[in-house]
This record gives C-alpha cells, sequence and structure tokens, in this order.
C-alpha cells in the first residue's frame, strides 16, 4: 500500500499527474535555454529544459538515496539566488587558447520539510548554470548539525527526454570497462549506458549528457528505468556505499549539451568552463609535441615488454627511435617494458612492477643523456595492473627517477577488469577492490597528478577514469585513453569500424583529449589484419582527434615507405589556437579546422565511415586577406579501405578563405590538409 | 590495453569469436530441454539451453565479482557427476495436492587454474536440474582453505536470449518497488527488470526467469547489458555488498522455465520443486479459507487507520465484520488500524507502532471470545512502516498477544520506499538503511516466518520480498502481494488496466500466491473511480489469481446489492487437489479449472482484457463419466467495464466432461463457473 500524508490534501504517488508547481526558472545569457525547477506531488523536485520554447529534457528528478534514507520527497525551496558570469580565460595548452565562459546561474536552496519524522531536516543547494550551448547542475551539502557525513548508497538524478531520440552509447559495467564500440540504438534500446552519452531527438537536436569536475565522488552512468527515463548509477565502492563525504561538499556537475548540429557539440566549452582554474601554477614546462615509441611493436607481437630475446626496450632498440625522433622533430620516446615486472603473469599480480629502477638491459641514465643532446626525451611508462595502492607506495621514488632523466611526460595504465583495481591501505594489510571509475580511483589520479606536477611531470592515464574536463584545474593531466584506440587495429576482434572515430567525435570526444595513438601508415595490424582505414584517413586522425602529445605509432620503417604521408605527420602542429568542426554527423563523417598556435597555420581533417562522401567544405575559417598554399592529403581515386586502401593523392593549391573545396572520402577515407601562410 | 597470458596461445578476450568448447551436457527425464556447459576463450564458462534440439538461451556466462576480485575466468571443470531424480510429494495446501518432482541433475565442479595470480585457487559448483518443463542451477561454494567468506559484490550470471523476444516486466530499483504496471516491449527494451520476466521469443516460445529458494542472499533482478545479454543485478547490500556469506554456502536456484504455450508457464511446479522440503512439520492448523474486514473502507476514506471519529478499527465494526463473516461462512476478520501508532506520520516513522497491545476503542480479547462463538477469527495486522527492528524486537510479544486471541494468520506489512528499510542492529544504535529484496531482509522474513510457526500463525507479507516458493519449506508463509493489487483499484493513477490479471497470471502468479483481495462487487473506487471489471470479472479473480487466502474485500453493504454474484463468492473454493490452465496469452486473456479438495467441485475462472473474447473451451477437465450442475456467472449481452459494468448473467446448466462452453468474455470482462457433481 501507498502511504497517506496525515491532514493533508496531497495523495497518492502512484503517478499522480506530474501536478507540477515552478519553483524557479533561470535563461542562457542569449535566451537560447531555459531551465524550469519544479516542485512536483509529495514535495519532489524536478527540472526541465527547454530550448527556444522546446522541450528538450520533461521534468526529471533530483534526489538520492543515502544511508539514512531516500533524500527525494517532502522538500521544499526555502532560498533562491540568481547570477551572470562572463569571463573569457587561455588555456596553457589546447584546443583553443581563449575560452569564454558566458553563463547565468541559479541557486535554489532546499531543505526537508518539518515533520518528515527526522530529528533534523536535512539541507542543500542545486546549482544550475545555463550556457546557450547547454547546462550543468550539481548538488552542494552545506555543514549541517547533524550530518556530518554523506554515504551515498545511489544518486537519483533523472534524464528523462522529452522526445524518442537515437542514442551512441556504451555499455556500463561490463568488464572490458570502456573499450567497447559505440552502438547505435534507439533511447528506449539503452541498458546502462556510460557517459558521454550522446543523443540526437526526433527534432534533430544533439544532446549529450556527461558530469563535469568528477572530483572524490563516484563516476557516473546513466541505467535506463521506467519507461523512457535515464537515472545515475554511480559506479559503486569497492566494499560498500559509492560515494562517502564529510559535509559540506559538492557533487561534480552533470551536464547535459544541446545543440541543433553535432558540430555544435564538439565546438562547446561547457565541460571545461564548468571546473576550477588552473590549482597548479606554471606548466611552461609542458611541451605539446608528438612522440614515438616502442609500443605499436608490442602489439604486432614482433617484441615484447617481457625481458628476453624480443625484448623491445633496450638500449640499443631505444637509440635507433631517439634517432628516428631527432631526425623527424619528433620530441619524446615512448618505451614500454623498460623496467621490472614484465616477466611472468603481470596481468595477475602487478605486485611484482617496479618503478624505481630499469631492466638491466635498459640503460635509462644513458639513453636520458642520448636524447637530451638531441632534443628528444623520453616518455615514462608505469603499469600497474591495477596494484594501485603498490604503485602509489613508488610513486615518489618512481617520479624522482624520471625527473632526474628528464622524463617529463609519463603514460600510466590499469589494465585489469573493471572492479578489480587492488586497494591496499597499508603494505601488508588486506586487499580491497575498487573500480577504475569509482570515488577512490576518482582520489587516486588526482593524487598521482599533484605529485606528477611537483616534479613537472604531465600525465596520460590509459585504462582510467573518464576525462570531465579537471585538464583546466591539473594542466599537467594531458590526455588519455577511456575508449578504443588504436591498438584495436592491431587485434580487435572484431577490430574498430570505418565509423570509428566519426562516432568518437561525437561522444568520447566531447569529454576530452585522447591518446589515441594514429599514423599506423602499414594499414595493417597482426598477422596482416586490415586496418578499416585508407592511408589518408590516418593522416587526418592527426586533426580530428585532439591530444596535446600526438604518437607517430608505426615502426620508422613503415614511414620510410610512406615519405609523403609521412611529411603531413611531419608538419602537423599538436596545440592550437582555435579549434573548428565545419561539419559533421554522428557515425558518419566530421571535419575539424585549426588554427596551429604561433605559426599560423591552419590544418584540416576529415574522416567519414564504410561510405563515400563528398563534403563541399568552404574555406571560410582561413584568416580574411590570407593566401595560403594548401597540402593536400587525400584519398586516391578508387581508394577504400578493403581493397585499396593505399591510393593517395597529394596536391598542392593556392587558396584563400573565400574558396571552397571539395573533399572526397573513400570508404574508411579521409582527407588531410595543411594550409601555409603565404606572406 | 588488454591482457596476454604468458607463454599460452589464448588470446584476447576482446570478443574473440566465442570458440567454445563443451564441457558437459544433460537433458531433461523426457528429453525435452538440455543444457550444455561450454568453456570459453580465457577459461570463461557458459551455459546455453536448447528445446528439442532448438536454440532457447544463447551460450551465456557464469561468474561472480568478490571482495577479492573476479571470479569468472581462468576457471577449469575439475570434476562432474550427473544424478536423477523422481518423487511425488504432497503439498498441505495449494494449488494442487499432488506435484511430481522430476529431473535431472548435473554437477560440475570448478577450480580456478593454478598461475592466475592467487595464493590459492577458488572453487566452486554449478548444479543444474533439468526438468521437462523448464531448468534450475545454482552455485555452490564449498568450505575453503583460504576463501572463508564471500563477499559477493555482483554476480555476472547472464540469460542471453538465442532469439527476438517480447518481454513482460516491472522495472527494477524504483522507489514503489514492485507496485508498477507490467510493460510489454521488444527484449531490447528492457532496463532493469525486476522477476519473474515472462518472453515470448518470436518462435513461440514462452520463458520466464526467476530464482527459488531466495535464502541468505540478495534477491535478484535483471540488468539488460551489452546487446540483448540479460545479467544478474543482485539488490545492494544497505551499507555495502550485496551478499555476504561464510562458506560452504549455495546460492538461490536462477530458474528458467520454458513452453510452448503461456499455459505452460503457469502449469508448472519448478519453483516449488527447487525449494527445500518442509521444515516446520505439521500445519493443519492453518486453515485456507477467506476473509473480509476494515480495509476496503480505509483506501476508499470512509474509514481511517487513525483513532478519532472515523476509526475503522473499532469494536462495534469489527463485531459488524464478524457478524458479516459468520452470516456467510468467511472464516476470517481483518483488522487495520486496531493497534496503537497509526496516529501522526506513520509512514515517515514506523517506530511509533506497538504490536502488543490494541488502542482503546478495540477490545481484542472480547472480539477474539466474540468471533471464537461463531467460528471467526481475527486476522492480525502488522504494518511495520518499514521500522523492521523496532518490529523484530516486539514480535514476540506481539505473536503470543495473538496466538491468545485465536489469531493464526497476521498480514505484515513494510510500506516506505525502495531502499528505506530501517535496520537498528542494537536498540538505540544507529540505524542503517536496507532495500525490501536485499540479504537482511531475506533473513528478515524467515526470522518471522519461524518465530510465527512456532506460534502457529501463518503470514500474508504485503510490500514484501518476492516469493521464490519457499512456501514449500515454511507452509506458514501463505500468501503475500508483491504486484499492483485491488487497492490500485481504489486510488491508483492510472487505476489497473483491463489486461492487468491476465498479465499477472502470466508473470506475478508464477511466483506463488498473491493476496489480490478481490471481489469488489461494487466495482468502484474512491470518489467513483470505476474499476476496469465487469461484475462477472471479480468473481472469476477467484479462481484466477490464487491464494489460500482470500480476501471478499468489498464492504458488506455492497454485497448485499449483489446477492447473485455474492452467491458465488460464498460458494468458490480455496484449497486445490488439481489445477489447470486451459488456455491464455500474456495480457490477453487466460482460462484456469481447479478441482476443490475435499469437495469434488470444480471452479473455472477466466478474465481478458480491454477486447472481447469468445473462448471455445472444452471441459475434459471434469471427471470423467460424472454429470455436473455448472452454475455459470458471465458477463451480460453488451457488457463492458466502460459503460456497461454491471450487465450479468446467471445460468445453470447440466454438463460432462464430453461438453464444451464458449466463454463470452466482455472488454474488462470475465466468468467464474462453479461445478457441482450430480451424483
Amino acid at each position: 500500500m501507498l502511504p497517506f500524508l496525515p491532514a493533508l490534501a496531497l495523495l497518492l504517488a502512484a503517478a499522480l499527474p506530474a501536478r507540477a508547481d515552478t519553483l524557479a526558472r533561470i535563461a542562457s545569457p542569449g535566451d537560447v535555454l531555459a531551465v524550469t525547477l519544479e516542485s512536483q506531488h509529495e514535495g519532489r523536485i524536478a527540472y526541465r529544459v527547454e530550448r527556444k520554447g522546446q522541450a528538450v529534457i520533461a521534468p526529471s528528478r533530483l534526489g538520492f538515496l543515502l544511508g539514512d534514507g531516500r533524500l527525494e520527497r517532502n522538500v521544499e525551496l526555502v532560498g533562491q539566488s540568481s547570477s551572470s558570469f562572463d569571463e573569457t580565460w587561455e588555456q596553457p595548452w589546447g584546443e583553443r587558447r581563449l575560452t569564454r565562459n558566458h553563463y547565468n546561474e541559479l541557486r535554489a536552496s532546499f531543505e526537508e520539510k518539518a515533520g518528515a519524522g527526522r530529528d533534523y531536516p536535512r539541507r542543500f543547494d542545486v546549482v544550475f548554470r545555463v550556457y546557450d550551448d547547454g547546462i550543468g547542475f550539481r548538488y552542494e551539502f552545506p555543514r549541517q548539525a547533524a550530518m556530518p557525513q554523506a554515504r551515498i548508497r545511489a544518486e537519483l538524478t533523472e534524464f528523462t527526454l522529452a522526445r524518442p531520440a537515437t542514442a551512441w552509447w556504451i555499455p556500463a559495467f561490463e568488464w572490458n570497462r570502456e573499450e567497447y564500440l559505440y552502438q547505435r540504438t534507439p533511447l528506449k534500446e539503452i541498458g546502462t549506458a556510460q557517459t558521454p552519452l550522446t543523443l540526437r531527438d526526433d527534432s534533430g537536436l544533439h544532446i549529450s549528457i556527461h558530469e563535469a569536475a568528477l572530483v572524490d565522488y563516484a563516476g557516473m552512468n546513466l541505467a535506463r528505468g521506467d519507461g523512457d527515463v535515464l537515472r545515475a548509477a554511480l559506479t559503486p565502492g569497492g566494499d560498500g556505499v559509492a560515494v562517502v563525504r564529510t559535509l559540506p561538499f559538492n557533487t561534480p556537475w552533470r551536464t547535459i549539451q544541446i545543440g541543433e548540429k553535432a558540430a555544435d557539440l564538439a565546438e562547446s566549452s561547457l565541460i571545461l568552463n564548468l571546473n576550477e582554474p588552473n590549482a597548479i601554477g606554471d606548466v611552461s614546462w609542458f611541451t605539446p609535441a608528438k612522440y614515438v615509441g616502442v609500443w605499436w611493436s608490442l602489439h604486432l607481437e614482433t617484441e615484447t615488454w617481457a625481458t628476453g630475446p624480443k625484448h623491445g626496450a633496450t638500449t640499443e632498440n631505444t637509440k635507433r627511435y631517439i634517432d628516428f625522433a631527432a631526425a623527424n622533430g619528433f620530441r619524446g620516446v615512448l618505451v614500454e617494458g623498460w623496467n621490472p615486472g614484465w616477466d611472468g603473469n603481470w596481468f595477475a599480480d602487478g605486485g611484482g612492477f617496479d618503478f624505481t629502477r630499469p631492466t638491466a638491459d635498459f640503460d635509462l641514465p644513458a639513453l636520458a643523456r642520448y636524447g637530451a643532446g638531441k632534443g628528444v626525451h623520453l616518455i615514462g611508462h608505469h603499469e600497474t595492473a591495477c596494484a594501485v595502492s603498490h604503485y602509489e607506495r613508488q610513486l615518489p621514488a618512481a617520479l624522482a627517477l624520471y625527473a632526474r632523466n628528464g622524463v617529463d611526460v609519463v603514460k600510466t595504465g590499469y589494465v585489469c577488469d573493471a572492479g578489480d583495481i587492488q586497494r591496499q591501505d597499508e603494505a601488508g594489510g588486506p586487499v580491497r577492490r575498487e573500480w577504475h571509475e569509482g570515488q577512490w580511483m576518482s582520489n587516486h589520479h588526482l593524487r598521482v597528478l599533484r605529485q606528477a606536477a611537483a616534479r613537472h611531470i604531465a600525465i596520460n592515464s590509459h585504462e582510467p577514469i573518464k576525462d570531465t574536463g579537471l585538464r583546466r584545474t591539473y594542466p599537467n593531466w594531458v590526455s588519455r585513453e577511456g575508449a578504443r584506440g588504436m591498438e584495436f587495429a592491431a587485434w580487435g576482434n572484431p577490430p574498430n569500424p570505418p565509423e570509428h572515430e566519426a562516432t568518437l567525435a561525437f561522444t568520447r570526444m566531447l569529454a576530452g583529449p585522447m591518446d589515441f595513438t594514429p599514423g599506423i601508415v602499414s594499414l595493417k595490424g597482426r598477422n596482416g589484419q586490415p586496418l578499416r582505414s585508407t592511408l589518408a584517413k590516418q593522416l587526418a586522425l592527426y586533426v580530428v582527434l585532439y591530444s596535446p602529445i600526438q604518437m607517430v605509432a608505426d615502426l620508422p620503417e613503415h614511414y620510410a615507405q610512406h615519405p609523403d604521408a609521412f611529411q603531413f605527420i611531419k608538419d602537423v602542429a599538436v596545440d592550437w589556437e582555435e579549434s573548428h568542426v565545419l561539419d559533421g554527423e554522428v557515425g558518419e563523417y566530421v571535419t575539424f579546422a585549426r588554427k596551429a598556435r604561433g605559426s599560423g597555420e591552419w590544418f584540416l581533417g576529415s574522416v567519414g565511415d564504410d561510405h563515400p562522401h563528398a563534403l563541399d567544405t568552404p574555406l571560410s575559417f582561413l584568416d580574411p586577406g590570407r593566401r595560403y598554399r594548401a597540402e593536400i592529403y587525400r584519398d586516391g581515386d578508387g581508394a577504400n579501405w578493403r581493397d585499396n586502401p593505399f591510393a593517395f593523392a597529394r596536391e598542392t593549391r593556392e587558396v584563400g578563405n573565400g574558396d571552397r573545396i571539395t573533399l572526397k572520402l573513400a570508404p574508411g577515407g579521409g582527407a588531410a590538409i595543411r594550409f601555409v601562410p603565404l606572406d
């Protein structure tokens, strides 16, 4: 049976029509989006979102399931205030230099009604920041006399689409974490999804749901519930509740990007804007750059992480990579397998890794000196195999070792199945298991970041926690994996399909940079398995998939076979003054144009899917009044990934911003252009 | 990146095609169903189910996520055995008296492979019992040296349908627990579902997934995962992991009923057969019976639970119900609001309930004596409002009070939102919150059952844990709610639709009896809201929805207005020698025929949906060679629930088992027949 509130006319929660009272409303600065907060029957609160008067998010509930019961109904508004903010800030590195942060903010203070059967009514605020291209909202729990701590068993935040929609998503809580191909299904066919979750509703609006500033909290997934409701599904704690926080605290921002075009999603700075400003000070010690290294050979199995006759991480082999890097202007050389612990069953027991000394056949100091003489730096590698506490205990010494050997970028790794992170609060003590996206790991990553920052070391996390824009606050968190990257071209079954990157551009990439490691110009993986890609597409990826560190991932001998394509890779910038999405549709094609910082050069990259595309592309992004030499790298006639992937053409043309170009993409194809100012 | 197992050719788990090796196979006694256990790449184990050679369940994984990591891969078969069982056992009360338990059993013993990085390999068995109409399987963890306890964070059991299917389901983890209307959607549109989950695949096979013998474990829901996979989603523990068990222990049976027709699902005894035999001894003290009481008036709001001028639970009012019960041969009178705690906000604070004494205006001993003189017993009521530990502390005294006042059936209640059960291990100590279907509550209910059994008291749980057939082991667990019952006709918005009961028959009712409380012959709820039902349907429900205790739920004055319909209610039996489903389709219509124990009378009940039905029904279930007077209660011409619900006809006919009858059901209609032997 259902409850009766004594003495009140309020009735039964069993789906009385949502007789809602408006509590507050806030619109974006340009009056494009509006958020309305409403009170529903039995004192439940909900928000909804409209775009130019059209419902986008239907009334969606707010609330929590705490250790001391549901915080969901019998809640009343006890105060509200609104404010505006408009500031342009500068990224030390990034896809653009200047970013405008312009929003209107609503703060609504709620309190449980008296008589809810508690000794004290619980209080919390919900803060909405409304931008023209999206919203963010978070809960803030102020210090409260009788609630010193919140034990969050579940967050009840809902995201209910107002209209039927198509969704691009990867499943949550699967053993292989985020390394799944995006599925395109009706919204109704979502089970539980990770974020970013991207949707296109049946009016054509593009929407993406994610979060910003995931600090000391569990990562949020989205479970489809009753009907079309998507509800927050927090990553569990290892041994208990999802989140434990002392008060006061704020949750991460729950974000909803909304735009007419797919391109609008990829151009938004919502996630970064909602993050706190830089907390680590000057990061000019970090240089966005390209890197090569002992990596692809390992995935082709021609070399090994483990010591032995095929050990990739030897002094000799690394010198060859340093030479190759120096000859071609690449700053970094990544070497995997450089440290003890790879012999034996490292996957099952990461406790054998030693991050404080190299293997006997890897002369780290000598290689550091050798590289320094040529302007090349080693890139470090810390594969933890999820023995995370073991790693943290060595971290100070490990970072010190790298710092004194000129290493200022480290790739970290957390290879193990979802839920198998090993946490051991005391050396030799009991081991607890955590999830990659749980609260404990959200804190682990920031501990690593802060220690690395003190050593002027940047971090590139693989098998990471999702990117939620914390690179604004910690600008040494330069990149991460967090999706199916190039390695799946080596051995994935199935390998990444042709439309994979055109899907990533509007899903994974909305979260932040990805160390995708493109540039496999041989177009072959292990045992000759073909990449679902033409040669030109490999070049385009350097522009399409943003990262301040970009790997030139193939073997040097393969680049020697494709000198014309290789030239683009040598020329492409990695740090940008501006970035624009010229056009695109999720999972079909996307074209980016980016202006390099400093040089004034522009770069264009376009990738498609398994169909040919002819994209009429205006060059209006070029600086007005300037002429450029366009160095065009494109699919040749008759190219396609299946049987003619190397058909490739390089052309030069003189252009200005009044010109147009038709980008002809082959099935599995792409196009890459460098625009060099002629004056 | 994905792991490499050193020195082995095994490769990459990233969806290698399921190259499966058969480990074992077991078929049902009649060779109808077969279960095959297979080993997949990287030592994962899976089962699949075929019916007469046709795939029904595709390879579906087994495993756990434990406190010490995943128990899922690198598992090898170390032993197997099979056996058969065939026994017919007798139910002390039920939908049938004799039940045949005939299965073939396979026990497969598994152990983690050496070198999985553990000090010790973990071991477990999976036991399959294969019947002609379904399977059950469970995990058994034997005592193991270095694993004294299992902390189950997730169960990874999968149920992957081999073919597309239609599903009838209610969502899990919603605030209103199981009180949701069943949705009919494609399987692909399931988010997370409760069990029983009923499906019809595109070959026409009917399937239902549930569990049996839920003891000291968390209730299992089904989350749709990657693609069409349904995966176990255990109800969380209040403050931690879903299940904590010391070894050795067994999980509940995971059950999959499979039949050609919907009727096959509703006729199966799979769930009961998988439960342990009666553990509480003689239960002849329990009498299946009908009851009336102070209940419907409360939902109509003409009377109140709380004391005051409209208090329903007064001595005077109860005497009227006792008189009514006695005059009509009903054994029980339920009275809600008889005890202190209903005044004030009981929903928010069940800690005010006192189960050890009545209110001042309810003379319990006098009423007990008054009823005893007329063969009428009061039915107790223990509404906890989820202050469960508070209730348990009073339970001995509460049961003693009832036992000395002739109360031998108690209706219990757990009204609160999902996740708000209040557990307080020490009086005055901290309160933890649990879920209705979590491990702690699975144990709470059995504590209540055992104490009640010692007092010869039967339990009827509302807002319960799901029925998993434990009435076989504890035959004093006589009924429960656990779905949207008749009260939603009083005030539900929306109210139960016409097809509701024809859906319940193939979903909720597969789990066990339901105290639906039918017989609202006034066909009106609060404020005149019409039931989506004709008069005849209210009678049919006594046969369609099985319960050993059936409420005659309307107000006495309403029955006085419908004496002809009331006659069926007085005559219908509540305990059965046999039950058969003559025909039915999920959510469309269903016809039951049941033979009463003792009297030799047969009863037929049929309900439909919002369409008219003409069901050609052979009476071949009647005893051969006997003639019967068929007392037929049916929808009258032109009847329908919307504007002509009282059109009703009563006919008599003489029939034998060679005859047929056409049941004409109106929209929202039904038919009820009593067959009285003429010899």
